[in-house]
């Protein structure tokens, strides 16, 4: 038997993310002999250990000394302050990954805090659900998604294959990207919808309340998907926004004014225009099917 | 063994909806003696022979007459011409009701031309996918799903109940409401969720050709599920837009002010407004689950 890819993953942030990467460690030999957890909540921590999916759980960033393999899993809001504490305990040789929804801003703020001669190799893996903590993550979570990784120029390239080896050994498919333009195409695959999501379940929830238990009542048709988006994770989905600021509302400018176009079609009974858009969209449907994403 | 509660169901307009009744009554004892298709589109009508899904298929409105269920299951915007063109035809006795998205249009288009002695229920099965056409229904489509009546005050209650018994057997369940507040609750649930698909989507689709390919590749982290509900009938869609316009309408400019409002908190960094929002949408899930409609 080959000796695994990595001695020790040491994961900080064990929730549903993180907690999928370790149980990913368990169940497919060849990723790493062990791994630990680094959460700043004790209750986490605690609860890691009675879940027997980690070596070790603890609150004291110092122990990514003893990792070939960390893992930032926290929300990126956290990413500047927890690279200025655990930079200094890195050691030489190390690959630093994390697995953020935005890119440029963890280059930004992990990139001055790594020591020298520790690979910072920044990766996206495109998998989730709506549930949180360590409870919420499965083996299979990273199962035939992709994994997007955005080294800047100049990383090794022994530890950037390593990292994508890591990945694929989860299942994943690797895809390379220069984090700006990752940025640009996630604010459209993934922050838009979700911040759309989350509108129009707000947009629900101030309606009078005999209107809104009807709404509950009546959500399967089409309301109800969006909720189960608008239940994701509150303060990892603020972070994004905040964090891919610029991509962000520039995506949200186009989408208003498609939609401020589409409002004044149906206020003139412009049957024309709607149905047009409507031939269209179905196409990007069959494109989607054909690229068997669905 | 007891008759069946209908002798022969009409239906007009074989797409989605209208082939899963006929296959409803194909598959449940109990329901109607049999099956007749009316649709305009000869292509149809031979392809319902073809699948066997109908005793008889005709472009001729006449063969209303033979029926006592008459469905309308075209687009709503069709439906004033087609009243015009089959209310001479209906056997006092008769029930007439329809399948479609907004109600108060139905009433207005389809009521001045129900004869006298025919018993109009005007009805919305909340069920459907994004397929159309005859070779899209299934028999278990309205299984659990939600039937909503809307007869107007006056109407005969036994043509009512009858109705409901038949929608029961298909696997419904039976809701009672006046016609302008279904438009309304449906505008929410329903409509505004498919018309911010179709918007997203189609932002999409303008993009530049590398990036659009680029969001089809990575379309499952979120992006995917507003392209299947944007994949729904566009000639049937546009009739629920311009039907229910004020409603529409109404509800398209909550929503704007609420992403205006969300815009706005991610321009300036306001990261407790955006939380506290988060925050609240995920308890909607929570009653949706509560609620057994998840």
């Amino acid at each position: 038997m080959t000796s695994p890819l990595f001695s020790r993953v040491a994961i900080v942030g064990f929730g549903l993310i993180g907690s999928s990467i370790a149980r990913c460690v368990a169940e497919y030999p060849g990723l790493a002999k062990d791994v630990v957890c680094i959460d700043r909540s004790q209750a986490v921590c605690d609860r890691v250990v009675e879940l027997g999916i980690a070596a070790a759980a603890s609150t004291d960033p110092a122990l990514v000394a003893t990792a070939d393999l960390v893992v930032l899993a926290t929300p990126i809001g956290a990413f500047a302050d927890l690279g200025a504490i655990i930079g200094p305990h890195l050691t030489p040789g190390t690959i630093l990954t994390d697995v953020g929804s935005v890119k440029q801003s963890v280059v930004r703020d992990i990139g001055p805090h790594v020591p020298d001669g520790v690979h910072f190799v920044p990766g996206h893996p495109l998998a989730g659900t709506e549930h949180s903590g360590p409870d919420a993550g499965f083996a299979s979570l990273f199962k035939d998604r992709w994994c997007i990784l955005t080294p800047v120029p100049g990383t090794n390239e022994a530890a950037v294959e390593k990292l994508a080896a890591f990945w694929r050994g989860c299942g994943s498919q690797i895809e390379r990207m220069e984090p700006g333009h990752h940025d640009r195409v996630l604010a459209i695959t993934s922050h838009l919808p979700h911040l759309i999501a989350y509108t129009i379940v707000g947009t629900a929830t101030d309606l009078e309340e005999h209107l809104k238990s009807e709404v509950i009542r009546f959500s399967a048709s089409g309301f109800r998907d969006f909720t189960r988006i608008a239940a994701s994770d509150p303060v990892m989905w603020r972070d994004i926004f905040l964090n891919n600021r610029e991509a962000v509302l520039e995506v949200i400018q186009r989408f208003t004014e498609d939609l401020t176009a589409l409002q004044r079609a149906i206020r003139w009974g412009e049957g024309e225009k709607l149905e047009e858009l409507f031939t269209r969209t179905r196409a990007i449907r069959r494109s989607i099917i054909d690229a068997r994403q669905a």
